[in-house]
């Protein structure tokens, strides 16, 4: 749609139809009372409109039609299904837990919080290997030890295994350890590690980068979609806001939204929104009473010796008392935690 | 604590010491090898703090209680309740449903609509006669008329009513007809109406402003609560965010926060938070997992006429749906929907 | 412009059609080949296009046009110009500033500050009287007291005089003694306030409230223009971001952009925007340079002993400073400092 | 500082006290009327201070000192200055302006933009040749040719260039055609590749994320700071707000804050922040008034045909406009544009 100014003159108008039919759109002319509105109907690029919008008499250009056709739900009207080893199912009718340590300190760690998870009838074990971190100075990962002690472990107990890739070079290595590769909140518009994500065969767990609108988002799983792996589920982690008493705001409007949106699996990872443990639980099954798919958790045996994010891990008792109240909570809105 | 600059002089940190023992208060120093810090005792005011802050060789101040006291926790560790004509009670063992229209539109549309919500079992109706619109061309609620349409109505149907309040002078009119009164997001730091609202013997409901921390929300109650009225509920019905499709992005962990904050009792509104009736249900149902002891709806018969908010209004069908779901899950978390 | 869903049947459209024109608007059809997009053309109402997103088939109601015909550029070409007593203008070629401190405290307090900023050629005094402060127990302001002081000051130093109003029974008393009514961001949206500023032979200040949009600003002043006070000024102090280091973030590019919006005067307050005194003179010049057409500064005697605002007030040898800045990029801008 | 909860026992701070001084740290306790307040001194960790906070008892952690010791000019308070070949100096008495295309097009488009620019005055040349764009579908640049065609018409013009470099696998290519290598809003926290970065003799002008924290950004610097490459420059480029009007928000008091907290350089990206060509001369003139000490400016021979940005790009005379006014801003301000 191309809003002209109240002022526009009838030779203004005939310039800017001239412009969009030679960009082989056609142009539609509505006369109101107070302005003249054109309604552009073709495969207009996202440039051709930026350069209408500078045309003399043009007020401004709303774009009305989205662009992200492989991740819409009007282009794929069925829910998309990702299945992981061992069983477990992201998308399906049932909210699959994934938990385990931020990061993979050692193996008597992860092996701990591994079998606490297990113990509560998770599936899937989560756990840092590459870990980005705000300043150079804090821990950044055992890295690709890391990544074999998370195999080991999961092997070991019969859990499929996510954990977070950081660049495009270490897509192959992750890939050759993990289930799902996670691509976490400050690289969810990092488009060359997204075109590396979509060369594996493994699915991607894309969380939303802290500022980013819906759109953006889906814009940039339809990298990794476009790239040709069709198997991506989002992951709300909540937005930067003004509050200053939480870490980051979850925005738990968006798993509605994102449903009506889009067919891919909506995750909601409650420890990084909250940033304290306290909170975890009220917005995990908030999360599954909204219609998440999935949720994501921090678990560390001993919270208080976390060498990162230990103040938003929950302990394997708190993590119990999630679960059952997550078990309760997805029974009251027809599905199971799985 | 005032952390002095990293050349900060032993002179300088000498005269901060004074000017604070001036004040009345006691500090404590703590050399760091980076950094002087002093910590300040006693019941300093906001401006000898910001006062301090401008002496030679400071870095910053910061402060680090609250300035809350009758809405804290700390110092009222029980949950505070409210009762409500009708036996509803806010803040108690139950999650109190409030519903009715947006805007009082006419006394068929209200009797339509409490008919409706009073089927589903609530108790107490909402309804706006003065609305703040952004618009001044847009309809501004029917006044007077419409607080006598809410009463009698309410009265037919044996339903306590809450209705909002715009300004100090309307406080005694409505408080005639109301028995909860609502100061909308716009007025949370409407001071004048606070104190006005701290004057009547009738509870308050509190929404937040849409950029209002949680802290300045809590102070803002404490102008209720210190002017004498110690029946306040909070209202959260979303705050302002980057997120175009939403209309306010509703803050979920203020539920869990809050009540840790303070033992006034948190309502959760879906509908402004929403701006769509489709997603109503989903947060709703999340605010009720999250710990909610309210929910405030919009329910319109026939939202597709409705002169104000009809957007994100229920239906009755879509109402008695919500309810549905909100017991499920009320019960899922150890409450019951009254 | 209304767009209907991919898969909308040729039904919905005709319903959607028919719906518009029953509203006594009219509608136009543009299909392509993704979607078809409507064109409402007339006067209609927000509830009336709201209640069209609810008709079955409808994806989305995008609103091309404004509602602020009095505050508009479009409606009213040519700039409004603020006359104010002592020769003093607000709109014109000049830049005009009016400095003084954030509350009037006393006699001897404000007589200082007055000849400070007199002293550099300031032809209005700014000073508040009645004080909306955070929290309660925070110093409100000396009330009717400071307003006879800041006219008696005024009048003594041939001064005109910016007062703030905090609620609609004190505009008349206000408006006794102001030259100029300042509206505060809190009560941007406190419409009954807005409407008894549109009764009064006084021109008004209306500051932005903190989270408020571009467009929600200019509808508040159209609630003063539309109520026949045509003599508004809009002023711009900062916007509430996540950045924990400033109080506010000033809005720069409001300036330019409210330029060509409206024809309304528009200043900024550099000092709430900074919260620091130590920023205040970089944001004043740069308000200048982006072509703003006032300042608003707080000034102080000595701010380390202010009641109010302390930390971001200027004392006289920085006022000074600015001031000679100020002049130099206003004359470097084509303008000067009036 | 560590807040203990009101009701914390003697036991309780004696079990924290003793925690701290476990991580060799040194504990003073500061007792006040309401609550004890802990000082931590020492060279902690974050996850140690994330793990301090769940102790029995603890109510929060307060953290009051920065974390990017070599950013800082606490501990570098002289400006750092970078000296680009031609003669360019960021952070230098002079304000450096770099201009060019958004996107490398063509030898043609390239030629003529860097000859506009190049006839203001201009030293350095700037053009994307790698393109990190929203949606996949849109044009993504040149690459490897763009790089070619960069340094060529540098060369020919005497220009130095500067271009973006979007993975840690190109930074070695870019910096074989590049003088100064500009990392992306989107990569801000893309720590591999601030970390390549620090490995090739080229400075760094880094952009601030959309959502990033002042303190975060310069938490990011140092990762380039500690890798080893001491020569990194700022660019604000507009933060994300609500305000749908503009394409993102200009933070300019951040350019008088990080003056304060950092000796690196200050540039300022007008472009982008204001989303369209009308608003970039207002705010590129506020950047000099404020401080900036460069502006980063999008210029193309003919913005409407632009593939990238076109919107907000100069054309050759609206950039001769800015440079008038720029420079005499500059001078109003004590400074000469270069």
């Amino acid at each position: 749609m191309i809003v002209m100014a109240a002022h526009a003159t009838q030779e203004q108008v005939r310039a800017v139809v001239a412009r969009i039919q030679s960009l082989g759109l056609s142009a539609q002319v509505n006369r109101g009372a107070e302005r003249t509105v054109l309604g552009v109907v073709g495969h207009e690029s996202e440039s051709d409109l930026d350069a209408l919008g500078l045309l003399d008499g043009v007020e401004r250009v709303v774009r009305v039609l989205h662009d992200y056709p492989l991740a819409s739900r009007d282009f794929h009207p069925e829910d998309r299904v990702i299945n992981l080893p061992g069983g477990a199912q992201l998308g399906g009718p049932g909210v699959l837990v994934m938990a385990g340590p931020c990061a993979v300190e050692s193996r008597s760690q992860l092996q701990a919080a591994a079998e606490a998870v297990a113990g509560q009838g998770v599936k899937v074990l989560r756990g840092g290997a590459f870990k980005p971190r705000t300043s150079p100075y804090a821990f950044q990962g055992l890295g690709g030890d890391g990544l074999k002690m998370l195999r080991a472990v999961g092997d070991d107990l019969g859990l499929a295994v996510v954990t977070e890739v950081l660049a495009p070079e270490d897509v192959e290595l992750v890939a050759g350890y993990a289930d799902l590769l996670q691509v976490g909140a400050r690289n969810m518009q990092n488009y060359r590690l997204l075109q590396a994500c979509a060369q594996v065969d493994r699915p991607v767990l894309l969380k939303r980068g802290m500022s980013a609108t819906l759109e953006e988002w889906l814009q940039a799983a339809e990298y990794i979609l476009a790239g040709g792996n069709l198997q991506v589920a989002l992951c709300e982690r909540g937005i930067r806001s003004f509050e200053p008493l939480v870490r980051f705001s979850l925005d738990i409007t968006s798993v509605p939204v994102l449903k009506r949106m889009t067919s891919l699996p909506v995750v909601v990872d409650p420890s990084h929104a909250a940033g304290r443990y306290e909170y975890v639980k009220a917005i995990g099954l908030a999360a599954v009473a909204a219609g998440a798919d999935g949720l994501l958790v921090e678990v560390h045996p001993n919270p208080s010796e976390a060498l990162s994010d230990g103040a938003q891990s929950l302990n394997p008792k708190a993590f119990a008392e999630l679960m059952g109240g997550a078990r309760k909570v997805a029974e009251a809105v027809g599905r199971q935690i799985t």
